[in-house]
This record gives structure tokens, sequence and C-alpha cells, in this order.
């Protein structure tokens, strides 16, 4: 097989209701659009969400990290290249390049790592042998198709107050009644106010997402700087941690849904 | 000028991420959707909102009405139609047709209305004096392109007690600094409860924007069901109303921003 055969490239325009303040995209809506173009290149090569439905199985994003150069702006043409780099026994990595469609600029990269499950029993399946190990003819290695940004390793902030805490209503939840894998980015950049945005650009953004949660889950926000410092003195980069129903009598400390990283610059 | 030339049709697909958990298209979603016709069908006639920004002038949305027989559901293919149908010397109508692109079922219709303000004094212009009313070459009559859901007549609820306070943050606002009129459309239907969605389908939903808020403001929320009744004996219909910053020491009443009503079946 070709490696452009391997390749999907998937196409969108900036809209004016899809960009901050800044003028530039929600790394949210970003995201939404990574994760558009991983289903359409899982769909046309037969595993995609609607297909293995069928099947009883599903995917579950588990990592996503985008790093840019540059945010793409209202109302620029976006080429999105996605690819699957490995496959595991339980794991696949997939991986994204975002460029210009005009001028082939390149934005940045993204990774994510999806996992398969079992429907009905909400655990983890053997990708290898699925189909009798279909998925591994779309591999691309890292040699041929190079992702030249680093993996996430999550990390929990450590004993950090609690930065924020909100209710989940109607339009946080998906079509599973989970919160949405998108929904999650919003709420982590709605935590930092104005001048953050006005004087610092998101770098890279990296989430983890370790357990469901569900409308009506109260979701507890947890954001710690680390050591590094921007030119200006104001933290450089943050570790969040999402808690859901911290307080619940019979549970108290809640149990963590997500761990993401904010890189500014 | 031909009838034809006076409509454009936008065409998109409905988004896994953009599905509530019943599986049907998000109204502010939709409602997004529209406000992107509406911007190619106005920058393809020369009275874009870029092309009006250079010479200092801006539209800005003062009213939407969606009224729906069916709400397009995952993966669907939708085809949008948008006309003209009036132009007065401070406003025009803007009417749209919302259908499935693959069978041309109708899914429903809506209407809006705009009005054109001048960037530098924040006042409403006449349209008929712009470009020596080039615009009146666009409208279509009702008699020609019909439009069968009725005009949205704003209505206060009374003394309803508020429903819900929020905070806004940097996902709220738009490349102006306002909250955008999508996201107040979320914030009212994240008033009401899960069950209120299992049970119910919104048929109409209609809002007026009567003056902008911004990042930081509270948003209180007042919303009051009408007499109509489901014949479960829920509300059929709420009166919504926003306040913004309401208990504020000079003005403690604060100032109405929006008003909308939802109609559920």
């Amino acid at each position: 097989m070709e490696q452009l055969e391997k390749i999907e490239t998937y196409r969108f325009s900036v809209e004016p209701f899809h960009v901050d303040f800044t003028g530039h995209i929600f790394m949210g809506v970003l995201g939404n659009h990574l994760l558009n173009a991983a289903g359409r290149h899982s769909h046309n090569r037969g595993w995609g969400i609607d297909q293995l439905n069928e099947v009883h199985y599903t995917w579950v994003l588990s990592r996503l990290s985008i790093e840019l150069d540059e945010t793409p702006s209202q109302y620029e043409h976006v080429e999105v290249e996605t690819w699957v780099e490995s496959v595991m026994k339980l794991f696949t990595e997939r991986n994204f390049l975002i460029r210009n469609a005009d001028d082939g600029r390149i934005y940045g990269y993204a990774r994510s790592i999806w996992a398969m499950i079992d429907v009905k029993t909400r655990q983890p399946s053997n990708l290898l042998e699925l189909k009798d190990g279909d998925i591994l003819r779309y591999a691309i290695t890292a040699d041929e198709k190079p992702c030249p940004i680093s993996k996430y390793r999550p990390s929990r902030p450590s004993s950090e107050p609690a930065a924020r805490t909100i209710n989940t209503y109607y339009s946080d939840v998906d079509i599973n009644g989970h919160i949405n894998s998108v929904k999650y980015i919003e709420h982590i950049l709605d935590l930092f106010p104005r001048e953050v945005f006005e004087q610092h650009r998101i770098r890279r953004f990296d989430i983890a997402y370790k357990i469901e949660s569900y409308m009506g889950d109260t979701l507890t926000f947890i954001c710690q700087p680390t050591d590094k410092l921007l030119p200006n003195g104001q933290p450089a980069e943050q570790h969040i941690e999402i808690r859901k129903n911290v307080g619940a009598p019979a549970h108290p400390e809640g149990d963590s849904v997500i761990q993401a990283k904010v890189l500014w610059e």
C-alpha cells in the first residue's frame, strides 16, 4: 500500500464563531476538527465507530496533544493530514499535521492515543486480533512520516487548592451521555483570565482522558504552575487535573477524570 | 435578477460532537451554521462583514427564530437556503429553509433580523442609503419565496425569581470581545434538566439580542413558563430573560441583554 493511501486529508475553514477574542481558533474547536479527521480516516478504512458499533466495539480517546508554531486565524483554510503511527495490543497512536491549505505553511502537529473497547464489557480489546490484524496495514513508521513533537507523559498537580468547581449541563454531554472531549478543553481554558490570553499564546495543549463523567457530575479543577517561567515572570506551564464529585460523603476526594498541561509562549 | 441568484445554498454535515445525548444537532450549533450561511450570502453579494468593516459598518444580529418539524440527526447532510425577505431603513429580515441534502425533506425554517451599525458611533445606519440602495436588489418578497413560520415578538418574563447566575469566561467571547450569539443559546438550554430533553423536543427557539455583554460580566437567567401545557402537564413554553451584572451596587437590577422563548413538543 502506498504511503498516500494511509494518510487522509481533511479540510476546514476557520469560522467567525470559532475564533477567540484574539482572532485565533479556539483550541477546543481545533481539537474537534482533529477528531473529525480521525473519524473520517477510520471510517474510510473500515474502522469507523459506526462500523465498529455493529460488532460491539468502539474507539475511546485516551490522550490528545496539540503543539502549534502558529495558531490558525479567522477565515484561514486549514488542511489536516492524519495517519496511524503505530498499533499496539491495546492502543493505537494517531498523528496529525496541521497546515495552511493555501500556501502550505505548517501551523503545527498533534498526537493522539486511542483504545478499542468492547461496548458491552467496557474492557479493552486486543487490536491485533480484530479483523486478522487488518489495522496494521495502515500504520506508517515515524521514519516514513515524522511527527516532530514529543509524547505527553501525564502528571498530576500535587497539593494545589482547587481553582474552580463547576456543574455540568445539557450542552456538556455527547451522544453517549458523557461529558464531551472538547468541552473539557473549553472548561480548562476558561480557568485563565483575559490578560493571560492577551499577553500569551498557547504553544501546546495536552490532555489525558482517564475516566468518564456524566451530565450532573460536578467537576473540580486543580491548576498548578510548574517552575518554568516566561520572560515576564508569569508561569509558562500549568498542570491541570479535573476530579469529579469531590466532597461526596462516601468518597470525598472524588475521582480523577482528566489530567492536562498548558504551555504558553 | 433571477430569484436563484438571490438565494445562497450552504451545506454541512451533522458532526459527532455537534449532537446532544439524543443524537440530534444542538440548537446552538444549528444557529452557528445559519449565521455562517448568512455571512456567506452577504459576502458573495458585496455586503459581508469583512467588506463592510472597510467602510466602518458592521451587521448586528437582532433576532433569530428557528422552528423545526424534525431536528437533524448525527451524520445527516443538511442544506440551508438563505435569502433576504425585506429591507427597511434600519433592519433587514433574512430567512432560512433547512432541509435534508440527500432526500430534500424539509426540517424547518428560520427567520432573523439584522441591523447595520456604524462601527465608530455604534449607531444604526440607513441601509437604503448605503451603496445607493444596492441591497434592495437581493430582496425576495414573501410571495415569491415563503417562510411559513411566524415572526417573534419578544416579551419579558414578569417577576419570576432568577433560575441561575453564571460567570462568563474566555470560551464565551467572540472576536469582538462580546459574549457570542451562539453561547447565549447554549447557556439558555443548560437551564433545563436532562429529563426535559429526554421527554420533549424543542419545536421552536426564539432569541432577541438587546445589548452586548462582555467576558467577566455575570449573567442572570430568569425563566418563566407560560400557561401552555404539554399533554403530560409539563410547561410547553418558557419566556427567558438574561440580565447582566444584577446586584451591582450602582445599578442592582442589571441590564436586559437577551429575551428568548423555548417551545417544546
